[in-house]
């Protein structure tokens, strides 16, 4: 993301003074509420989904990780590079190549 | 994120020849499936959290979140602004400033 | 769900004097949580499931459902019959047959 | 829920032939949407929420899953039951009372 659109996702947060209801927890609820909202464009058929409707709900899921990333203080590239290093352990090229198995079952 | 870090979760992938199980709904249900581990993270408490733990799950929502824009051929900035229009024109400062009620019950 | 299967949910809770975290909100979450581990049953592919995997996680779904009936004082009948008194309403056979589109689409 | 409660629920679904569309992923992805919307009730506070909603929303998930168990042949009490027998030896009463904690960190 941008800077300038981080920069506007917290301006936006600042000018309603909604920093108060943005406790860790209730961003968690609320990605997890946007994300259901996204489950919900294809809740009936996998493949005849609403584009636009699909942006507005996973920019909606974007828009409150990045609200808690600014509230823990979380760098992006940070958290995300150290999970990819377990990713990368957890599921060997060698032994995951092709399969969708969960890595304790590989 | 930057660009090298959207490259490793890219090649991640492609290495793997994962590309085959991330159908766009799949990519969904797995967006979904990681924010509720991060809800597990605030299950029994709001305010003792394990950070670490948060950083791994949250880290997992944004990589699927990734491979899902990438999938669909979405520009990140792009749909995160379209989303902000209209949450500037749903929330506007004077009604929302200080509330959290929904857009409909300002 | 038999009077002794209800009984025997919350003799479980009792005995382990869980009701000081089955606030409705941590129930809520926990439901959340559940139905999103039933989820995973189906993250990569939609018709080859374990069926017992899918029965373990529809229980414990079905258990938090009860703690928060139990904790609210809610009958289960008599919600599901008020919601399907809506739900008769906003999709009327004439109009809902054979269409999966939201009421407010028919 | 009562016989008649499950038999309504069951003919709401044969008269508007909504069976073709209840493939057990369909109806899990649904579970998981209404139980986003029952957390909805609670995504800014956890204390102070509209009763009626909740009852709405908790029948959704009910009657969801009435049709998941409808589909897949399952008996709620056996599962249920069935789930009971591995909390009671996951979490045995002089571990885990009074404990929040996960069976593996006890």
């Amino acid at each position: 993301m941008k800077q300038e659109t981080i920069d506007r996702i917290r301006k936006f947060t600042e000018d309603r003074d909604w920093d108060q209801f943005h406790s860790p927890s209730n961003l968690v609820k609320s990605i997890v509420i946007e994300a259901a909202e996204l489950l919900e464009c294809f809740q009936w058929d996998d493949d005849d989904f609403d584009e636009q409707h699909v942006k507005e709900e996973l920019a909606d899921v974007l828009v409150y990780s990045r609200n808690l990333l600014d509230r823990l203080g979380f760098d992006e590239d940070e958290i995300v590079n150290m999970k990819m290093d377990q990713n990368e352990k957890k599921y060997p090229v060698d032994k995951a190549r092709g399969s969708s198995s969960k890595y304790n079952q590989l």
